[in-house]
């Protein structure tokens, strides 16, 4: 099984490194009506939105602020709304994969009179989008690199992902001393969800991509080592900086070239955050190991691999060392705060039986082989009690 | 040390796999003139030009023929005169590094007035370009994904390196297929080429770049698989593409990003190639044991970094790890069937003497410390005698 022929295109201009939002007077064409985005006011504890407001002086500005976590599309159609009434012309979300998220709609939406949610849907197709420079103050998404977002409908518990390459942003700048101030919450989750990112492009069936294999491996190792560094030493930039270019790195689209995808456990991970507002990183870190345990048998060359190259697990039987590999996983998930159970988040079998009817609503299978089914995704999260 | 500030900006757009050629319609703009430009004339022999004209049926195009290994600007200039007088509008090089690097100077050169060997050497700025898609048929410079060009003058035996944003292509097409019929020579100095390309963006000093560290790693442990493999089964699909990929990698410019880099093989192996028309792979073999050997103190910690990672060595005092290092690289190349020695191609101590008076006479030191004078280019080339 050789690799699938793929397209790589990702022109979105990366500056990395400390002081670089004082370049984005640079970046953004002048006379353009600009709209910054943001999310709870962490930006303005934090100096974030100064540095941003210096470097727009002479712009015309309007801000949208209040884009929570797990972006609402009702929270978006205000932005939408605003921004069609200004007329805006460039969008700048200044947060993390949220903010982004959310603004890549807002891109979208203001220049189509459907309601944002169609985007969403598929209802209707993005044509043209409001040119997007992003500035990136929490590492986990990748989305400051790719075209992805995901929003959720609070009317109706819904999260879907989508994209569009017309929402890609024009630049991002990732200045790692902006993530200084997270909350520990916050980079435990980031870890975890670019480890996950990383593994849904690589823990599938292998297709001899040595090149995506190995650069795959080589983000997993930096969070193993990173990860507890970076939470006990919030502004070693040294650290951040690897923790930040890993996230960025995992989802611009490089790893996953030409090799099976499996993105069943943000697709399950997605319920949960739905159901129950639980964190994504928390979400995905209950149902990783639930997923590599239930289909280990079609998943067993990639989850042997991983465990010899990245944890060193070597010794034993092939189902010896496939259980202390995700062991290994869990307990790195474990030592970065983070639980792993569905009962430790107050979540048990009812929430089970209506993720399951939703995957049967839907009726198709997820995973690379589409054999992640209702019934496994029922054996899934029942690992995972 | 941590990593430096760093822009990352590829917007190259990269078709992979079998049959892509045949997308280049949908690729080219319709109407405009296209020039193919292409090298000694293999691509009639193994069927690729008849692919090519096949995917751009009805467009009007002017064909340029001739540009030989290491481009030089004599011929480079009747590309240009047709060019010009042809009113070309697109360029589509099909061929290798060679190829491509020189149809990058034509692309620059159609739009000025002055010499096209007046941009190599920096004295006139580029400030437009015609737009090239190219087809990759010999892996080896990453200049498929790069603004890089090197381009020679047969006249003063010069060979100069030189780049700019607006030449990168728009979209480069790889098929592994196209490399089927390559001679083994060429396979070896491309593995050779690919593999110093990434030492010389990792082998400097550490700035705790985890991720670009083992990216590059990454490429090199895949080159030490591959490269006999492809040799020694040159139709096999899979090992065509870890190695076709590799090259592209190793030189699209992530893995030089925020650290530092030193060219110094490359800029000495130049001189052996325009003195005595030496493959460039082959002086690169050549050169880079003389520099990792002179050079040790300040390249010491990745050194042993590659033999521990890439090579396996772990035993002996920290002098000999670096010697078994180098002496497994060395062997490496030569069992691809590349000398590494300069006798080898009836090169002794006058080549040095005028090789080190070019240095002398530019009156600047290279190296990731500038501090590769022309006395340790001197000691540099004695070692490889």
């Amino acid at each position: 099984m050789a690799i699938s022929n793929f397209e790589f295109h990702n022109p979105v201009q990366i500056l990395f490194g400390k002081g670089e939002i004082a370049k984005l007077g640079t970046l953004v064409p002048k006379g353009l009506k600009v709209m910054i985005t943001y999310g709870g006011g962490s930006i303005m504890k934090n100096g974030v939105y100064d540095q941003v407001k210096k470097a727009l002086e002479g712009y015309d500005i309007v801000e949208f602020g209040g884009i929570e976590p797990n972006p609402k599309v009702e929270t978006l159609r205000k932005a939408v709304a605003l921004g069609k009434k200004e007329n805006v012309q460039f969008l700048i979300p200044v947060g993390g994969g949220s903010v982004i998220d959310g603004t890549k709609l807002i891109a979208a939406a203001l220049l189509i009179d459907n309601d944002p949610w169609d985007i969403v849907i598929n209802k209707v197709a993005v044509e043209k989008a409001v040119p997007i420079g992003a500035i990136l103050t929490l590492p986990a998404t990748g989305t400051e690199m790719n075209a992805n977002s995901v929003v959720s409908k609070l009317e109706t518990k819904e999260k879907y992902g989508w994209g569009h390459k017309l929402v890609m942003p024009k630049f991002s700048i990732l200045d790692p001393q902006t993530c200084y101030t997270l909350p520990d919450i916050q980079i435990a989750n980031g870890v975890v969800d670019t480890f996950v990112h990383v593994m849904e492009q690589y823990c599938t069936f292998p297709v001899n991509a040595q090149i995506n294999d190995r650069i795959a491996e080589s983000i997993l190792q930096t969070l193993v080592e990173v990860g507890p560094k970076v939470l006990a030493d919030k502004t070693n930039y040294e650290y951040m900086t690897n923790f930040m270019w890993s996230s960025t790195v995992a989802l611009c689209g490089f790893i996953g070239c030409g090799v099976p995808n499996d993105w069943a456990t943000h697709q399950i991970g997605h319920e949960l955050t739905a159901l129950h507002g639980v964190d994504h990183g928390q979400t995905l870190a209950i149902v990783l190991p639930g997923v590599m345990s239930v289909m280990r048998e079609g998943k067993k060359d990639k989850i042997l691999q991983l465990g010899a190259r990245v944890f060193g697990i070597t010794a034993g039987t092939e189902q010896e060392k496939i259980d202390e590999t995700i062991n290994k996983m869990v307990g790195f998930f474990e030592s970065l705060g983070i639980k792993t159970h569905l009962s430790e988040y107050g979540i048990g079998k009812a929430t089970i039986d209506e993720i399951v009817s939703r995957f049967e609503k839907r009726g198709y299978s997820i995973g690379e082989r589409a054999d992640i089914n209702p019934a496994n995704i029922r054996l899934i999260l029942e690992n995972r009690l």
